[in-house]
């Protein structure tokens, strides 16, 4: 009964259903951790490092010449300006904004009370209860888009969902956004890594949702890191001229292990983030005032033993519920945050510290999550086991956020007490029958039966059952429905570019 | 070198030795989720529970009396009462109260800002990696209170680690409350089972802490369920005599699976427990008044599958946030939450739903956090490696919120930017050397090394690493000092109730 309960729920769950809201409208609070006094510090600190710090900008020209023409006096490449200037600069970016999605089901409401859960960016290997560890390929990275898009607490397919490792570097943007593009219908990102493949990803995102949509609307992001402390290189101000400079989003972030990229002090490397990013969005807004931006963090802790970044830790969830209260005062959408873990395999640690770090991200209030999903090994392996786990859990955290507490009337139930006596039962009660089914979040991937039923199961811990869920999803998978005159026209581009382009593996 | 340090520090954290604060001191701000129109529709259920639906005390005619003496009129065993008569009664309660341990540095303040770590109570079952799934035993049981002893992360030693069932349940409260006043010297609870029982808990206290001690100081509390919905049988009121007439504290819990002892809605169910526990605080401060007591709160989802319990789920993560204000609204020290779960073992699932149940109950302000580390299988189980990898936890959560984000001088760190240029590192400058040994909480049962040296060292998962660690940890246990002619008091107490109470199994 259990077992065919949950096979009948697996099937229907792997169906491409659109979730019952394609991202979170949140109507909890929001969560102030930090007093007047410490967010004037905190803020005096980031002005300090606007005016009298500044930042590099390196290896852009065109970088320069933008800041000089809007009268700043740039020293070398040091860019220092007064605070307030790049604070009236950081308000022309929009407080909240669309993105489209080819689906218009899915378009996403990114800042203000929405928030988006995207999965895992960037990793180099992959690894799954099967084939274990490896190098990611266009395989894998092509059945990663297709859970990403399947699963129903994901709103986001993001882009570099593990790196397609066998597939020239100078190449490998083309298949990420195209298969992004036609195994989902989902809003995902563009490439950064050169000008030229942002261009592409531009370009491609021009032929499918058409010119006129795209001169009206955020239809793709690009998603660049700082070179923290205090480095700005081309591909960040390059990415932003290419997307902002289209009327596209980015999204900047400095990504600081604290004690190496910025000091041993969780205040301080919040703040240098604050300093860095916002210095990119006045950037951004200098390209094109009110071109959508994204306030990006990404804070780490270290391991005394080694030095290796720790994940899931008192510090970065503190640092997470920090940021959320700055990037709201400075009026900004927020990135931070993620299902983190430097675990290498899906136990319990992976666990403990993705929940840590993630409950932090969303009652933090981070508007764009990515690493919600599928992150192992302090982000170099993309775990299909753990994809799905922490999706699972994702759903939890959309009805918190949706829901908070419901206090209608028929939520106070007072009808079930006249129906049910001292030390009786509600189980058949009449408020009982009229809510039981939509009362609770059931994850598919959590097993609440008793031992015995469990043990009669297999004895199947967490990661083999994610295995199953994840086999049996791409079992069922359908791509979704697309103009196959729009594809031909990708396709030709995608061919195009590969002549055009040398293949090259860096 | 890696493994030499986790050498090291394990044999320096197995050492018994007292925690940087012997509990939390809050910094960090409450998060209130609920606005005030949501507060009064709760309060108002609430008080419609209290005076229109009312609470029957049933076989016990003192508790009756104790009532119609303080002017109820008592329809059969049902209390109905003026709400605002019952709040006032709360409000004798204290907000705070020390309890003392015999040891003064292990003395815990509950209520308020402070906040109390205890592990699991009340499984009849343990598990550890060795052993396998098998009845709790008085070998388990001095075990698992050694290890709640020894780490630095629990605060308070609770009471039933696990059911020693090899002992004849009329006989095991005097063992349990032996070894936990001999095997450690951290604060602890006594039994209720029933009253002659809790009588010889608060005896042993009186021989443990002497008369005058405990005439003016909690030492020991008692910890009871009410019999939701809506029952108070005499195990409670019986509990709440024995404690609070001699002064001492009362947790009482209204445990309530949301469909069957309360309405299928979480806001339901919190006013019911709400209502349930205030009706207890009002008849323990009528027993005594400024008698300590703490307001309880388990509040567990359900499964659609089988009606099992479920926990981690978004409705009782809310549920904690919830009643977290409420308490504070009231004013009463709560107990909620803890690391629960539903999982058989100690895999991703358990430590997922583990933390999103800690991580809120935290947050929420629980003064006393029972079940914070051990709990398995929905309580049924201890796990020995569930014990240390939840407490390994806790140690980052007191982080959060006993230092919240710190922003004094030296934490914003302006030196580190004269000696560090952009794109450089901090790694070797003066504020990370002056810094680096503190700025970071280590869990000793995570490990973020690289895979490779993870694999060297034998790709060992949390559990196996837990397992090395709850025996290292046993190995080095040594007992704390206590004078002589208590203990053989003691003894001789035990020995003598056990020659006149029949041994019996039920």
């Amino acid at each position: 009964m259990a077992r065919r309960a949950r096979q009948r729920r697996d099937a229907e769950e792997a169906r491409p259903g659109a979730p019952a809201s394609p991202f979170v409208q949140r109507r909890l609070p929001f969560f102030d951790v930090l007093d007047e006094e410490t967010i004037v510090k905190l803020e005096r600190q980031v002005d300090w490092l606007i005016q009298d710090v500044g930042l590099d900008f390196r290896d852009d020209p065109e970088a320069i010449r933008i800041w000089e023409e809007a009268g700043v006096k740039v020293d070398e490449c040091r860019v220092r300006a007064p605070a307030d200037w790049i604070r009236s600069l950081c308000a022309k970016a929009p407080r909240e904004f669309t993105q489209l999605a080819r689906n218009p089901e899915r378009s996403v409401r990114i800042g203000g009370a929405n928030q988006v859960f995207a999965p895992i960016y960037g990793a180099p290997f992959v690894r799954d209860l099967e084939g274990g560890r490896r190098y990611g390929d266009m395989e894998s990275f092509e059945k990663l888009v297709k859970l990403a898009y399947m699963h129903p607490n994901l709103h986001h397919t993001g882009l570099v969902i593990c790196e397609p490792c066998d597939v020239p570097v100078s190449h490998r943007h083309l298949d990420m956004v195209y298969l992004h593009m036609t195994r989902s219908d989902k809003p995902h990102l563009g490439a950064i890594t050169e000008m030229s493949r942002a261009q592409d990803s531009v370009d491609m995102a021009e032929i499918l949702h058409g010119r006129e949509v795209m001169d009206r609307n955020c239809v793709i992001m690009g998603n660049v890191n700082t070179n923290s402390p205090l480095l700005v290189d081309k591909v960040v101000t390059q990415a932003i001229q290419v997307y902002c400079g289209r009327g596209q989003g980015i999204v900047v972030v400095p990504f600081i292990l604290s004690g190496a990229m910025g000091p041993v002090s969780t205040a301080a490397s919040v703040a240098q983030a604050m300093a860095e990013a916002m210095m990119c969005c006045a950037f951004a807004q200098l390209v094109r005032p009110g071109a959508p931006f994204v306030l990006g963090n990404f804070l780490s802790s270290m391991s005394l033993k080694s030095g290796a970044p720790t994940f899931g830790m008192p510090e970065p969830v503190m640092s997470n519920y920090a940021i959320g209260q700055l990037a709201r005062r400075v009026g900004l959408p927020l990135r931070c945050g993620g299902s983190l873990t430097a675990s290498k395999i899906e136990d319990a640690q992976a666990a403990y510290e993705s929940a840590d770090s993630m409950h932090s991200t969303m009652l933090a209030g981070a508007h764009f999550v990515l690493h919600a999903a599928g992150w192992l090994e302090g982000g170099l392996c993309t775990g299909f086991e753990k994809l799905v786990m922490d999706a699972d859990r994702l759903g939890g955290y959309q009805k918190i956020l949706d829901q908070a507490l419901a206090v209608g009337d028929e939520d106070m139930a007072r009808d079930a007490y006249e129906e049910v006596d001292p030390a009786g039962h509600f189980l058949g009660c009449g408020h009982t029958m009229r809510n039981y089914t939509t009362a609770f979040y059931e994850p598919a991937l959590s097993d609440s039966e008793n031992v015995e039923s469990w043990e009669e199961g297999g004895a199947k811990d967490m990661r083999q059952r994610a295995y199953e869920r994840w086999n049996a999803m791409l079992g069922a998978y359908e791509a979704p429905e697309l103009d196959q005159a729009k594809d031909e026209e990708l396709r030709d581009y995608v061919a195009r570019r590969k002549r055009e382009i040398p293949a090259a593996w860096y």
